[in-house]
């Protein structure tokens, strides 16, 4: 292991200084190589999928484990994406004279090595190669054993074409039949590896962050929550809440939690219900609201601390603005969060107030991505305010040098 | 402890939403308090002093530790500076139009609750008050022991304030008689605490990342280089490695290592020694310098790793600018590195290939500062590369969030 993490010291002095046409010919190549290599990939898939059928996993595992013809078109065009982003490195992100004179310039620059700690989805290989490769990044990968050999293929291409265009190899690292001890220590090597992001269910995340070491961005979790206004356009707000909650519940940013204004609820609860329920949505709700829909189930505290990722949620009456932002501040995961109302002052309270990555007015929280805010494709969503918060786009890969020229200055 | 820590997370809701004039008038009346206070800010710190005299502590340590009327001046002058600089929450970072007519605002905000570790500078407590204060965050200091009275009467100054200006007192927290096991504990508290930053010795700073799963920002360790191309102006150079050894020598920005290109080596080394000499430094050199200046000691392989903090240094003949570069990566702590030369080709070189905080081109090291960078005063100086890198001033205690205002946008 640590062979291959000297490896990956080594090859970030490469790297750091290939010009953006080389690297992103390397990206065009690794795409077209994608649609080249799909029967190969998905015969490698094929191991991996008839193991996890063995292994008895579940459905929605395999799901996200199963690479197809179209989803290998689409990881095939993601990475062209990326390839045509705005090169984030060697940027002047300020440029200023000091009291000294000495010339101030701060360039952003790659991070160094970064290593993703991922779960059962092939497709991430790719993402995270494509993206930490543009922005000048070695990139170690730490997949599951589930997702080994398609990983591995995907791995062995990009490697092909690093090595055609005469790139050190260990730019992309795989890393294999690691014990828990091994993975342990890899998270504390802070020598070796820059900044470790780990995607998948919050046991993976929380455990990463209990382990590690090196400097962890956080993803993820997301207990998104709809608040419900007294002013609120009500029929706009069935639309965001069957759009947060129903078109793809197993996201981060799908809502979790409705809070609706007392005054309102009277009205407004039994259409949400209809809405709600045509789509097979099952609801929690809190003593008030299951009073006006005991058709419902009861809500306990623990389900209002629940990212159910899935056709259930929860629903809650307030009594005022007040009322809702401190149940998301004391509930949420900081992640997205939304008010619909017709008051502008509201807006701006709840704004103010609640201390999320993103903060709606009037829209789904499921615009929470990389591509929906123009970032091109994302590694990741965090959830946490160091360094980078919301969907992390290129940008959030890079970090800055200070460049400073004098002519002899002393202090 | 978690009764504090409690108290400190509601604080935040008060503070994060505070205007900046009355953020900078708690600051404009705690400068004059302290300053108002001073006799009895010197009684409490005699206390400290006293029983650092008693258990024998070095005079370096008893040094750091003494608060004079000067001092104290200095602590209420910087707080005003810290008062006069621009408000760095609320900025608006970017504004656009997302393609599906969202208007999407990045907006810079607080933090949140910061807590800084440090050790016996009670001028730290003063400092670090007022920058998390000016930014909105709330702010829980745990200084040494050894620190106690003097951060005490500090803090309850700074308390006073706030209760006289109707602000939560808890913005400002001291922890007191923690157990080593506490302290751990402290760390572990993502649930409450957003960022630790450790202030001190690099014993402190490398418990700090061992023990937290609250994100750090790591600060100090400071292994400096200077390297004497062929092409330098040699009396420049002079000037610049007495003035970057000799000024300060026990701060993070000195510099611990000097590199000379072997084609200057026996003209350049007798000039650089007599300089140093008359400075009562002592050199280490490596094999070959220590063959054109055998009055100097022999450099070990751990001394290239030593950062002195003191009138000692390396010295180190490469053949190259390419073996200067090599010996900085593998040997220094990506703070502040600096080139000497009059070839713009070997400064591009040396810029890109050096990983550090702060590069230098003909200017001495010890200008990597919060104050002479022009960002006021500063609460650390980054030594790695998430979030913050290098002097670190109001806008490090920032992070920000995506205000995103629709008008029905589902996706």
């Amino acid at each position: 292991m640590y062979e291959k993490l000297r490896k990956a010291k080594e090859a970030f002095k490469d790297i750091r200084t290939l010009d953006e046409d080389s690297r992103n010919r390397v990206l065009s190549d690794f795409s077209d190589a994608l649609l080249r290599n799909s029967d190969l990939i998905i015969e490698e898939n094929r191991k991996d999928l008839l193991k996890a059928t063995e292994e008895g996993l579940s459905s929605s595992f395999i799901d996200r484990l199963t690479l197809t013809r179209e989803r290998i078109e689409a990881m095939a065009s993601g990475v062209l994406k990326v390839k045509d982003l705005k090169d984030p490195v060697g940027n002047i992100i300020e440029e200023r004279t000091l009291e000294s004179g000495l010339l101030l310039r701060k360039m952003t620059v790659p991070i160094g090595v970064i290593c993703i700690i991922f779960e059962s989805k092939p497709n991430v290989a790719a993402d995270c190669a494509a993206l930490c490769f543009k922005s000048a990044n070695v990139c170690i990968l730490k997949g599951g054993k589930e997702a080994y050999a398609s990983c591995r293929v995907i791995t062995d291409i990009f490697r092909d074409i690093l090595r055609n265009n005469g790139i050190s190899t260990d730019c992309l690292i795989l890393m294999e039949n690691m014990s828990h001890e091994e993975t342990r220590k890899l998270m504390e090597c802070n020598e070796y590896i820059d900044l470790l992001i780990p995607r998948g269910s919050s046991r993976l995340i929380d455990a990463v962050i209990k382990e590690a070491r090196v400097p962890v961005i956080e993803t993820g979790a997301g207990i998104c929550h709809i608040y419900v206004d007294e002013s609120a356009d009500q029929d706009m707000a069935i639309d965001i809440i069957v759009n947060a909650k129903c078109s793809r519940p197993s996201v981060c940013n799908a809502m979790e939690t409705l809070l609706v204004h007392e005054s309102i609820a009277e009205s407004f609860l039994p259409l949400i219900f209809r809405a709600l329920n045509e789509k097979g949505v099952s609801i929690h709700s809190d003593e008030k609201s299951h009073r006006i829909l005991p058709e419902t189930l009861q809500a306990s505290d623990e389900d209002f601390h629940t990212e159910y990722n899935d056709l259930i949620m929860n629903l809650k009456i307030v009594g005022s603005i007040e009322e809702a932002v401190g149940h998301i501040e004391r509930y949420g995961t900081h992640h997205s969060d939304c008010i619909i109302t017709e008051k502008e002052e509201n807006v701006s309270y709840f704004f103010r107030n609640v201390d999320s990555a993103c903060l709606y007015h009037n829209a789904s929280t499921r615009f929470t991505d990389g591509e929906m805010f123009g970032l091109g494709s994302e590694i990741g969503i965090s959830t946490q305010k160091l360094h980078a918060r919301g969907p992390m786009g290129l940008e959030a890969l890079c970090t800055y040098t200070y460049e400073l020229r004098g002519k002899g200055q002393i202090r």
